[in-house]
Order: C-alpha cells, then sequence, then structure tokens
C-alpha cells in the first residue's frame, strides 16, 4: 500500500499523513483515493479487455523458505521474504513496442528522493532503452493528486548529473507530462506515450529527450 | 522444481523416473542434469552480462496473507499460497522487439500433454502475438534431452484444430526448432529467434508460420 514513504522529515511533517491525504482530496473523482498501483491495474486491465495494449504488474519477488501441503487443500508458504526488485514492476507490449516502467508514490509536496528508486532499477531502465523499449516512471505526488510521466532517459540523465538527493517537483512540472485521468483509466499513460512515440507533436518524436 | 509431470501413465512407468532420468542423462554435457529454468536463467544472465537482451523470469505469483515485523530483522511473510500465473513466465527485449515465452519440462517421451499450459499462457500468447510479439514455447523433452522451440501461433493453431489433449513428440520434431546449448548459453534460444525474425532464411521470416 505505501510504496514510497518519502524522506523522513515528510514523515514527521504528517504522521499518519498518508491517510489524512486521501481523505481530504477523496472528494472530486470517485477514484481519487486508490492507490497509484491501483490505479495503474485499472488502467490496465483496461487496456486489456480493449486489446489496445498488454501491460501486467509483475509478481512482487518472494524467496519461498517453507512450504506446507497439507492433504486436501493448496499448497500453503509458511515462510518467505521479500526480495529487492531486479526489474521495474511493469511492462508489456503497446503497438509492437516493448514498454517498461516504473510507478512511484511521493508524499513529500516539495521533491521526490532518489532513493525511492533502487540502482538496480535505473540499470534494468537503462538497458531497456539501449535495446530500444518506450520507458518511463509515473510518479504521482499525493498531497498534489498530480500524476507525472517522466521518460526514463530524461530521468537517468538528471540522475547521474544531480549533486542532490531528490528531484524538486518543479523539475516534474517542467520535464515531465501530467497524465490525464479518467473512471476507467485512472492513469491514462497511453495518450502520453502516442503523443512521445506515435505522432509528430512539438514534444518528443519517437526518443523523446526533454531539456 | 518439477514443472510439468506428463500424464499419469508416464508418472505409472517412471516412478520417481524424473531423478534416474536426470541420472542416466547427466553423463554429456556437464549442464545436463540442471533444470529448464536454471539452464534459461543462466541463459538469460549471459545474454544481459553481454548487452544483447533484457530478458527476466517473472517472479512467481504468490497471494500473502500474512506477514510478520519482527524488531531489527527482515519482514517475514508467515502465510501466503501460491497463485495461477495470468501470463507466461518470461518476457524483456531483444533488438528493440518485445519478447514472450512460457517453459516447460515434458517427462514423457511420446507427447506434451496440453494440460501444461494454463488457457491463461495461451490467451496472453495470442494476445502479445496480435500485438506484434515474438512469442513462443519452449519445451524440453527431459528423456532425450532435447530442447524445442516452438513459435506461440504455430503452436496455438494445433492447440485450436486439435481433437486430442496432447501434442506428440513428433509435431516437435517438425514443427519446432531444437535449441542449441553451449556451457554459457544452455539453451540459446536467441539463435533460432535471429533465424526467423532477423535474417533471410528458407524457414520463417518476420512473422514465422511453420506448417
Amino acid at each position: 500500500m505505501y510504496n514510497n514513504a518519502g524522506d523522513l522529515k515528510t514523515m514527521i511533517k504528517y504522521p499518519d499523513g498518508r491517510k489524512s491525504t486521501w481523505e481530504t482530496h477523496n472528494t472530486g473523482a470517485g477514484r481519487r483515493g486508490m492507490t497509484l498501483e491501483n490505479d495503474i491495474n485499472v488502467t490496465n486491465t483496461w487496456y486489456l479487455d480493449q486489446d489496445q495494449a498488454v501491460i501486467h504488474k509483475k509478481p512482487t519477488p518472494v524467496t519461498i523458505v517453507k512450504v506446507d501441503y497439507p492433504k486436501r487443500s493448496a499448497a500453503r508458504i509458511t515462510e518467505a521474504y521479500f526480495k529487492l526488485p531486479s526489474t521495474t514492476d511493469y511492462n508489456g507490449i503497446y503497438k509492437g513496442r516493448y514498454l517498461d516502467f516504473e510507478a512511484k508514490e511521493c508524499a513529500s509536496r516539495t521533491s521526490f528522493p532518489f532513493k525511492s528508486i533502487h540502482p538496480h532499477q535505473i540499470r534494468h531502465l537503462d538497458a531497456v532503452l539501449r535495446h530500444g523499449a518506450i520507458a518511463f516512471l509515473i510518479v504521482r505526488f499525493t498531497v498534489m493528486n498530480e500524476t507525472y510521466y517522466v521518460d526514463a532517459g530524461t530521468f537517468i540523465q538528471y540522475w547521474r548529473s544531480a549533486d542532490r538527493s531528490s528531484i524538486p517537483y518543479s523539475w516534474f512540472r517542467e520535464n515531465g507530462y501530467l497524465i490525464p485521468s479518467s473512471y476507467v483509466k485512472p492513469v491514462d499513460f497511453l495518450i502520453i506515450v502516442d503523443q512521445l512515440y506515435f505522432m509528430n507533436t512539438d514534444k518528443g518524436g519517437s526518443t523523446p529527450d526533454a531539456d
């Protein structure tokens, strides 16, 4: 549920902050109180049902240590541990292209901490980009209830050159794309993908490189 | 470990057959005793290290019911269950193309039972094909220690028209491609992908359709 806790300051500033944030924002569109992961799953299910794209969340990686096989009922895992993911959470295919992304919620209203993204995941995004993927991040600032599409190349460039431990919110406003939301597609990121990769628009082309 | 038990007849014919099969065949190349999953993981790691492709096995899907958070140590899952996979186990990107496959071991020497592949997985392969994926199955006949590449489209066509519950071994010899094996690439399936999708050969083209 609580994907990205933000930094400690944020947590002190908003004790039990997530919950109250949800409640505050759960007034407009019906879906507003949902988590980002849930919203993306709803959207992907819609894309799948419409045969528009095939995109799935990968299962949470766990190391299974002990399994019981009771008679006449399902195998039961009794000891397991969470593993660090070596890739991003989502991938799939859209209009013949391999698509790959990571999604993060950010509880801070001022910046997105780099430590929310594992170095493994950065390396993975960098690798798939080299092989021709459409790769990006979806970052939601929960307080503002704004969800941004950020091209992975643009993000990695900033990550490499930055001498700070987070990305200011203003950077997302300048370099990201606000993802539109509807009831059936709460995080309609393919609209942005279409604009960047499958249309001739001012912003981007086949390899977006915002600066 | 034991991905595909084959049908009951096979299991009766070879009590504890898997183990002895391994032992019998574990004489030639050093890797022969390994499971298919392990062999594919070794191969994918090699592809990744060489920056040839980015292909990963998805984590085993589990439903997590109970988690303990002991002080000063890692969160421990104490109750969880295996979930039916809704997609295939492997996907990734190669030469700009989305690649998707399922891998199965077959303990029978005469046929591959359809029930080894879940209908979900067939539907998934069919969907990614429609969107332009390179999609296939890797089937290993453990007794013969032969590993075949089978185009997903060809497989699905047979699966739809078949009035039997399995595919005979001979069908794989005729319609599949034997996957070469080396120490560093025990299941070098990209050699077949190259022949089918990235070269002009007799067999196949950009959309292979063996018959």
